[in-house]
């Protein structure tokens, strides 16, 4: 769907990481120039990737060879975790914070032109909303990892405005889809398919009726391939499915991929949860052309397939 | 006017700075026990302060002794100054946001129940508006001091959602009064004071026009002085004065409170800056029953007697 990006030369920073590498994919599809970056390089190098760089993003010399040349970059990496951010916040900001906007700094240094950030559709609002949240939104985010991509969307959104390089923002709601791992507790999907196919029993804050907009993870790539075409200011974009679903839905709904039912253990409700997180995703449509393609249904039942085949050897 | 703190244990980190030494007077007038904390001990230690602590804030050895047995600390240390914040983003993580978190983070294993942040309502705002900018605004700061302000205010409210300390964050407007120095570009009224006094020109972006927000030093410190005896849930506060004048109000006060006119020289307007940025201060009036007191002449006049008496010594 993207139009082509003919010869454009994108560097993919976090590009062996389950978002990096279905936006690997669609980059090589749209027939961008990619280079990847990450911590290691994969077994076999995806078809197509004109170079895979080995390196921690941390080490500035990295950052600053691979990001020489390139066009544009989609900054997927994150030294963060959910999980862990919020017990030692000072660390969080200089291994999260600090880290990616020195990232951005060292890009525009080598004259990128065009910088997209993964950040969190699901994290950053924070607030309840009956309605889907628009990008100007009010933004109260309630854990260490939200105010992270906060402030790092800030950082860039100044660089847009003082500096040459332009900044976009991606916002993305829950992604979910092949390759997403369950054991760091950021996606609720693979957490069900994990339950699901070992019979081992799932813990649900809450009554499970917490609502969630849940993206197929071939539609963010499809995303980052359409804003490496963009061309407007600096912004910061929302990308979900624009519908809201509950747990417990999506809990069905993997039972019905899989066959295989899911015991649920109910805990008690977490306070910092918020009942209800929908995006709005007009501005999406408006300044990329994008919007999503895959329902539900079709990529739960995607996902599933991939977990299934992964049996038993893992 | 501010009830008493009988007994009340306040750290004032900051406490040798421009508002830090107003602060100060306000809490011992209040019947606080004072503990300073700043590089450099004045000549003279303000009568009623119990401990005078000479340290850096970086050193988080200083602040866990200084912070420990406090009841609240009022945290006016900034190690960012507008004017560089821009050029070295990641630094300015580092050195403004990353410290001051760390800081407060330390308070709060210390056992402090309160902890006070002067945040910038001339900055995080970012944004015109006709009408008085209320705390639930919008927020695009235009630079990295306005972005680090709004940073570190995120992190102190996730702090109090999180964790036994509260925390608030007060929005000054534009602080002048009589301390204020010129030399950091930081006050436009201590500027015009400087520039009154030598005789020397007086450079103004674009014509004078823009609309700002000045309250006295001294109602500022009071305002600290009502929050720390806050006992409402973890939030920000505006302190201004609730009323807009331009830049050439300003300067017309200052030559008449000097009785000395100022050459100005205008320079090519600066895109960055905001046309206008007032203070709405009814939240403040509700949940601190704190007004400020000073008019705009009564300030002036005072700043003035201080700036006019440092002759012909400094």
């Amino acid at each position: 769907m993207s139009a082509g990006l003919g010869g454009r030369r994108v560097l993919v920073v976090g590009a062996g990481g389950f978002i990096g590498r279905h936006v690997v994919s669609g980059l090589v599809a749209a027939q961008a120039k990619v280079t990847a970056l990450d911590l290691a390089a994969p077994k076999r190098i995806p078809n197509g990737v004109v170079e895979w760089v080995t390196g921690n993003v941390s080490d500035e010399s990295v950052v600053a060879a691979a990001s020489a040349g390139q066009d544009a970059v989609v900054y997927l990496a994150s030294n963060s975790l959910p999980a862990s951010a919020n017990h030692d916040l000072a660390e969080e900001i200089n291994s999260h914070v600090r880290a990616t906007v020195k990232a951005a700094e060292i890009c525009e240094a080598s004259g990128v032109d065009l910088f997209l950030f993964a950040s969190s559709g699901g994290t950053v609002y924070g607030l309840e909303a009956d309605e889907p949240l628009v990008e100007d939104s009010p933004t109260r985010p309630r854990n260490a990892y939200g105010v992270s991509k906060l402030a790092i969307e800030h950082y860039l959104r100044l660089i847009g405005v003082l500096r040459h390089m332009k900044t976009v923002s991606l916002r993305i709601a829950n992604p979910y889809g092949e390759g997403q791992r369950s054991h760091r507790s950021q996606g609720v999907v693979a957490a069900a398919m994990q339950h699901s196919i070992e019979g081992t029993a799932m813990p649900i804050w809450g009554d499970g009726s917490v609502v969630r907009d849940f993206v197929y993870v071939g539609d963010v790539a499809e995303a980052f391939v359409a804003a490496c075409g963009y061309e407007g200011p600096s912004t910061v974009i929302n990308i979900g499915s624009g519908a809201g679903v509950t747990l417990l839905d999506i809990i069905r709904l993997v039972e019905t991929a899989t066959g295989r039912p899911i015991r649920l253990d109910f805990e008690p409700d977490r306070p910092i949860d918020v009942r209800r997180n929908v995006l709005d995703i007009r501005r999406a449509a408006r300044h990329l052309s994008w919007t999503p393609k895959v329902s539900l249904e079709s990529g739960i039942a995607a996902t599933a397939g991939w977990w299934l085949r992964r049996l038993p050897a893992d």
